[in-house]
């Protein structure tokens, strides 16, 4: 469930007075997004998104998300485009809170996607990567390898209790990666976070990407190792060699990977598994037993790893 | 915090195949009502509200909802409007509750209605009233005079840890109503939950009532009670002559109400206070700690009893 932050009718007039959106017509808080408070708003203008970051987006990063979107959509990608005030901020305080206004997106996330809508997820990938072409901010990947022994550390004590063996398994992936990361592939701003909830589709067709709080500069190859990971197992973690041929086939007629990109895909595919593992083993250990939703289950992700452990040659995904 | 309950789009696309709606373009959880799961729901026919009915509606009672809904839209009331399917049935099941579909309206509820809302508030109950007519399936007002002595009972044992003397305040009540409640006042189907939360307003203009789940056959009389407490009090709870007058007369001039209606206002006035008194009371002793939203305060209501207490002349309230 949302953080949900509430915004009255006379606090909202006077956030929009900066804006030329003209009468609201509509404001519903939406159970959309974990980190944020969202708003479905409705103007004389159009639909929006009205987004209030609460604690857990640091404030001082959003000029870098802002940028992002701005560069993303103005290059067509179906991304929420920030609208600007008539002082040219994107950004400003509503009650209390730094907040901002996007362009809505039509589509709903599919649950389970199809072949089609992973080859849909793909094609977005690689417009993304090729669009990042020119986009100039550095973010540093927080959550890239070198963020990865500290979440360990802080785990590690009570990783067992998830599964016995966690701890030393997650060492040893660690140390393992840490031998074999591949180095000097092509890097720009990626997403990071290209699962299936942060995509929006009416029927087949991809009319969304959303969610760009990890955007941040890191290779692209391991973009499509989180995309890889987010899209092409089944529910219960099982491998999907159609929807993952489908999607890398449709990723590479878009953006053609190199050699050395397509060689470092199991290594890659294994450390963004590690990745969501840790901080799904660090929400799951720190879980409020009273929220009314479940964190998602790091287990998953372990489950991705042992697959990606066995892959000796990239053909085994289908590229 | 709205009970939350998750709809696929899988489910939703089985649930939509006995609509007419065409295809889904977007669908988004939204925080509203405590009682149901709602979410905004557009189509390629529109925008709908789509409503997952927790367990506290009774399903006995949507058929009797829907009617109403299905009535007052056809006369002309600005509310939801039931979608029916091919079927011609309005509740279906959806994520294994049952679900309707409604028309969408257009507005943002008011904090703090100003005078002219307060108008408009006065006109739409008046519109409702006389939509009424030839509206004939019938529902006791569970929450009337006849409910008010379980809910003291349930409550008394309690009541002092919100205000000492608070439980004798209420009995005292009781006693006086049982005595003095009007009887034979013109009826028919009520609101009886018109709150400013319960409204929507495009600037000043009103354009929807919504939330009928509290709907059932009782004196109109009342439900002027109900409205006049929940939009001409300050939040403080100061009643505001500006805005009684203005509800009332606009009132007046959509239904003329009868001399024992106007004399009996101060009575059924107290008899409202004490109702959403009575139940909040209830909401009050029955908190989660952990929940997000802070439980309606029933000392609001106790304030306005006592200042219908001391009301004599029904000219006090502008009418």
């Amino acid at each position: 469930m949302a953080v949900y932050t509430d915004v009255s009718d006379a606090a909202l007039d006077a956030f929009l007075a900066d804006y030329d959106l003209g009468q609201v017509l509509s404001l519903k808080g939406i159970a959309e997004g974990v980190e944020n408070t969202n708003f479905f708003l409705q103007t004389a203008a159009g639909r929006f998104i009205l987004t209030l970051y609460e604690k857990r987006v640091a404030a001082s990063d959003l000029p870098f998300f802002m940028a992002v979107l701005d560069h993303m959509s103005a290059a067509g990608v179906n991304c929420p485009a920030p609208v600007h005030g008539r002082d040219g901020a994107a950004v400003r305080v509503l009650a209390g809170r730094p907040a901002a206004i996007f362009t809505f997106l039509d589509g709903v996330s599919p649950r389970q996607p199809s072949v089609a809508q992973c080859a849909e997820a793909g094609a977005a990938l690689a417009f993304l990567h090729r669009a990042a072409d020119g986009f100039t901010l550095r973010r540093p990947n927080a959550l890239g390898p070198d963020g990865w022994p500290r979440l360990a550390t802080a785990t590690r004590p009570r990783a067992d209790e998830v599964e016995p063996g966690l701890a030393n398994t997650i060492a040893d992936e660690l140390a393992f990666l840490r031998g074999s990361w591949p180095r000097h592939l092509p890097e720009g701003v990626i997403h990071a976070d290209l699962y299936p909830d942060n995509s929006l589709f009416v029927g087949e067709t991809l009319t969304g990407v959303i969610d760009f709080y990890f955007a941040c500069t890191d290779t692209f190859a391991y973009d499509v190792a989180v995309t890889l990971n987010a899209w092409c197992f089944s529910a219960d973690g099982v491998f999907d060699p159609a929807r993952s041929a489908a999607l890398l086939q449709a990723y590479a007629a878009g953006r053609t990977p190199s050699d050395a990109e397509r060689e470092a895909l199991p290594v890659l595919a294994r450390g963004a598994a590690l990745r969501f593992m840790l901080t799904r083993l660090h929400d799951w250990l720190h879980r409020d037993p009273g929220a009314l939703v479940r964190p998602k289950d790091p287990l998953e992700c372990l489950r991705q790893l042992r697959f990606h452990r066995t892959v000796t040659d990239v053909a085994t995904y289908g590229l």
